[in-house]
């Protein structure tokens, strides 16, 4: 086991009506605030009001900023840390997805800096000091109410990168999972996907005695695995709903990652994908990681086969272990089509044109992953592998 | 699903010689702090010294408090809110076990109170608010280095009783598997069974809906369940040892319990034990949760088979559930006695004597537990099958 530190204190406030609690959360940091969204769903939904009301009745002062998009822009952040300096603000409230979240980070952390926020996902500075960070969770998919993390797109380029700071984690965020009865099946199940990869990235490690993490790590899979079919069959299944929202924070609290490295170069690839094509980060994933999988699977057959047995019940052919792995492989990818994600490049209208660009520029800085390093021609031979 | 909120904002520091590391996250806190702890061992050990270089380096002021007992008592306690009002201590560090670390969490409660500390344990008065606690780990046990809780005896009348509030939770925990190499045999089986028992009485729930955290706290039962005989035949075993320590933090940070309402029948059963016996808990633990169990395990039986299937891979005979249930318990039991604890009073040398004062004293505050609800008759029948 790695030697770790472990310093996740968000405050997670889950179950129904608890929306209407964020003003006394929020006040706790400050009574100016930037409330971040996205489209007009939260005015429709009566999100919007449920929140604005909480605010207000606490005597707070709210600056807004809409319009955040999926793969969310550096432009929309800039124009946000300018709004947040001028007013003072004192505390970032996203309601929203990942999307949202990721914005208000980057612009939490823009806020305490005094060059361009581009030099952090640059790597040319990194992140210190961030404005505090509230959550309204709409999405379950990212994770991002109580991670580190963020990932913006810069659309000079189409450059999609992430930088991370534990100073970026959420101060609290609201889970309930009535706001996600309106998600539609394809976005719900981009978001189960993504949680899945999630730990997926941090499950396929070479540290080799992580047995709690793994443990963890499988029994958060199956617990996904059983209940997607349940919430895409029946929206407004409350504890089928609860059980997706609650996997998809533990699923990325960096919990499961304790102790060990994990790989990330299937998130470094899509992020590739979708920097270009602007397809949902999901999507991309549930392309991505069973050609991964196939491209890696020998660097480490045995745990491919643990992944295989304990995670989708394969039976382990001692006599054929390669067979087993990518039984699991098989399964992996199966369960993606069932619940509509496309597992293929051509499902989603993407060619050979841009895949050598691809390749290239995420490759500029280094190898991706760490389970196996991946150089230009491997990233090139996945997404061939995903054509 | 229940809704909750879960907030544990303790930074966990693991890996060897972390340690050294205690005055940097001590210093944060304040000049002036209480380093609190046991016998003579943290002396012997070296670590004493370890943990004194390192706060002497950040020009830290050391008040000391030892001679803290397994099984912590008031008198102690007391003597330490005196301690650090007189010197207006800013921080507690406890460098020890269990019995250290909730000794420091109630100074740390009876410094920010001007009534006697007891009052917290006899629900006269409520934890408001804590000065700063610190935790260097040395037995992985009770999990108290990120738990909101502290169970404290009271020799006058030999109660033993607990208390509990956020602001409990140490701010950082220092956890070094090394640390651990020698503990007797003993001390490391009663610390395994506690952990173990921390996560039983979070699964035996009544919320139906709560697959992620059952799954969860499977994982965790199987990796200790893996590990215990490990540590036991090789003690200098890096990974096992690290395995169990961590498992103890996860067993009992309160993560295993959100969305449902645990049980915490036999802490409490137990806790008149050892508040009578002077007993170890882990091994009142090991004696209380089998009868525990037989006796309501019929409240339902399902949950009891799928305890026995998915933690001991007992097949399910549904011809025969309750066999199956009952398999599971034996496994239960049958695991206890070959890491070497008591699993019946007799072996401790406790008769009748106290039996019926045991029962009285337990549900004198109304019944225990909350998968079935014991009266002072049921703790009685559950004290006999403990016999």
């Amino acid at each position: 086991m790695q030697d770790f530190v472990f310093h996740n204190s968000t405050k997670m406030i889950f179950g129904k009506d608890k929306e209407t609690l964020v003003g006394e959360e929020a006040v706790i940091y400050g009574k100016k605030i930037l409330l971040h969204y996205g489209g007009g769903s939260v005015k429709t939904s009566g999100l919007y009001d449920r929140v604005m009301g909480s605010l207000v009745e606490q005597g707070i002062e709210v600056f807004e900023l809409g319009g955040v998009k999926p793969n969310p822009r550096v432009s929309l952040v800039r124009e946000g840390i300018a709004l947040c300096k001028e007013n003072n603000i004192e505390l970032i409230l996203a309601v929203g997805g990942g999307s949202v979240i990721d914005s208000a980070k980057a612009i939490a952390a823009g806020v305490k800096y005094d060059g361009d926020v581009w030099d952090f996902f640059e790597g040319k500075s990194e992140v210190k000091d961030c404005l505090p960070i509230g959550v309204v969770l709409t999405i379950p998919a990212a994770g991002s109410e109580s991670s580190s993390g963020t990932v913006i797109t810069n659309e000079d380029g189409w450059y999609k990168r992430a930088t991370g700071h534990n100073s970026m984690r959420p101060k609290f965020a609201v889970l309930n999972p009535v706001l996600t009865y309106t998600l539609p099946p394809y976005q719900t199940a981009c978001g189960i996907t993504d949680m899945m990869a999630h730990i997926l990235e941090r499950y396929f490690t070479n540290e080799k005695h992580v047995e709690l993490t793994d443990r963890l790590c499988e029994g958060a899979l199956r617990t996904i695995i059983n209940y997607a079919p349940i919430v895409l069959e029946n929206p407004t299944n409350y504890d089928a709903r609860a059980e997706i929202m609650w996997s998809g924070t533990i699923a990325h609290n960096d919990l499961l990652g304790t102790g060990r490295i994990g790989d990330w170069g299937s998130h470094d690839i899509e992020h590739e994908i979708s920097g270009i094509y602007d397809i949902a980060h999901g999507a991309g994933l549930a392309i991505v990681f069973p050609a991964w999988m196939k491209y890696v699977y020998k660097h480490d057959v045995n745990r491919f086969v643990q992944f295989a047995n304990r995670v989708w019940d394969v039976e382990v052919d001692l006599n054929d272990l390669e067979k087993t792995a990518l039984a699991g492989i098989k399964k992996t990818e199966q369960f993606f089509v069932s619940i509509g994600m496309p597992v293929t490049l051509t499902e989603v209208g993407i060619g050979e044109k841009h895949l050598g660009e691809m390749a290239r520029k995420g490759t500029e800085r280094g190898p991706l992953g760490n389970f196996v390093k991946l150089q230009e021609a491997d990233v090139l031979q996945i997404l061939r592998l995903a054509q």
